[in-house]
């Protein structure tokens, strides 16, 4: 299907970003690694958890409407026990924030969510 | 097929968004639910009438460049009755207004449409 | 003052935007100047009619964020005797469609349509 | 000064956002007062608590790069005890997301929250 | 596969682009007719050679998160003799400047440049 | 003046940008002293020379449309001696790919450049 229905497995999704990351990496352009490197430095635990940055970066990804960078930190925050209601608060606040543009990628974050509910 | 092309069928999309939306509304967040019923308010008639305002919605999503809020907008001005050519002056200020970056969203608009015509 | 707030006077707006324009064109770069000349050309009438381009432009130029785009859409709009609930409505889609990043932009819109207004 | 540079001051920023808004909800079109009214609700204690939410919204503000919005939250951020470096750390998840395009709005977001530490 | 992942082969993104273009142009709307042409001499050599400006036109698409623009241009690029390393040193800037929400749209670009350099 | 006109001076733009990046280096976040270490990094000759990287880091902002950074890319192209027609072309670019929605930023930039040619 495409972007305007469901999207791929998660487990398509996962296969697609290790081949192509690794390919990416492989290449040793310094700068494009050092960014690779420092987009997981950013979600560690500092003055705030990892549980809050990955909602950060949840939002921030629905706003800008990347149905990839979604699924990322969804699967982030199932790993990391955020519960179905924080992250409808989460979506809700990009609703706000972003408009009726962004529910097409609520829908499928909320159909990505209930997939990840459903294998924990 | 993908984002790249064609997307889903009608239909397809039509299933996947009813799906969705009753899960969403089904969690009974109170903004999300509020948010989604003033989606449906926004394009009743008053000073403007429903077909002026659902080629508002066609524009902003198309310069948004959002597919499924395209197709839902086409599915809305053929329900209203608002004629091809009037169409493509609507994606031609689009067009205008958002650059050849929104030509892809064009082919797959246009391509929609004219799916729309041959049910009629 | 500055984007935060209330944005130059109408008169500085169309005077920077006519010596700018002249100096862009003066340059005689084909692209550029085929683009302006088209530019015009999307707003005459056709299909749709001039009141409902300018409205089309608006929105478009709403939910894409670019206060200068909207005052010309403004200008424009009340040249061909858009009134104030007509804007009120046009501006209410960009609102659902675009979320509440628009807002700061409504509000300069609707300072801006109020000072039209007094000038009429 | 202008978008460029620094910015209104805090004190233009709010009368300036008091006027508008009085304006704009006074015009009673009911679905930007329904909008209005919603936007206060999302960042409401509930799943989430009011910091998480008031970050969330800054983060979403940042990498849509709306000053105005950006200040707002920082303002509340300031009124819920959010720290420094909680500030820089919300604000470098907005930054690895969003590239170096955030950077101007990241210099006037700093700017701001100094102004706003020198008060309290 | 969905854009979540790997998009529509090149052939299938060729056979469509071309299809729709028949049909838009056919439809003989002057300002969409104009726009399609003026899209080609906009890359066309004049102070700056072909090269450079696909260069430009392809990193003004991944900063978009355009996938049909990126493919557009790399296809562009390959044609022109442009090398893997400029590439990825023109992806990395597109990188530094549209952040991670940008890295998805890479991952494509990347598989569709091996893509192309296997038919070379 | 505001956004929609002129914005600051060059020499206000460069000195709020260097107190600020002092401000935000001097609170030794690691990932944003990182980050804008790697955007100065993004741009240095490498497969592709200095003045196309600043050329693609012009056009990157510009249909971003972020003014500051428009401005920062047209001083160190000035720098790197590139010409008016090549600059126009770069931007002709920019229209094309970004739309109408790019024109105040286009008149900024070139005003800017001009501003720039006559300090040469």
């Amino acid at each position: 299907m495409s972007e305007e229905t469901k999207g791929s497995s998660l487990e398509e999704f996962r296969q697609f970003r290790e081949r192509m990351n690794a390919e990416i990496l492989g290449e040793n352009n310094l700068v494009v690694n050092r960014f690779f490197a420092l987009d997981g430095r950013a979600y560690e635990a500092g003055a705030l958890d990892v549980r809050t940055k990955e909602l950060l970066g949840l939002v921030a990804s629905l706003v800008l409407r990347c149905d990839d960078c979604v699924t990322y930190h969804l699967v982030r925050c199932a790993e990391e026990g955020v519960t179905r209601p924080e992250i409808f608060e989460a979506l809700s606040v990009g609703l706000i924030v972003g408009g009726s543009i962004v529910i097409p990628h609520m829908r499928r974050a909320v159909d990505r969510w209930s997939e990840l509910e459903q294998r924990a």
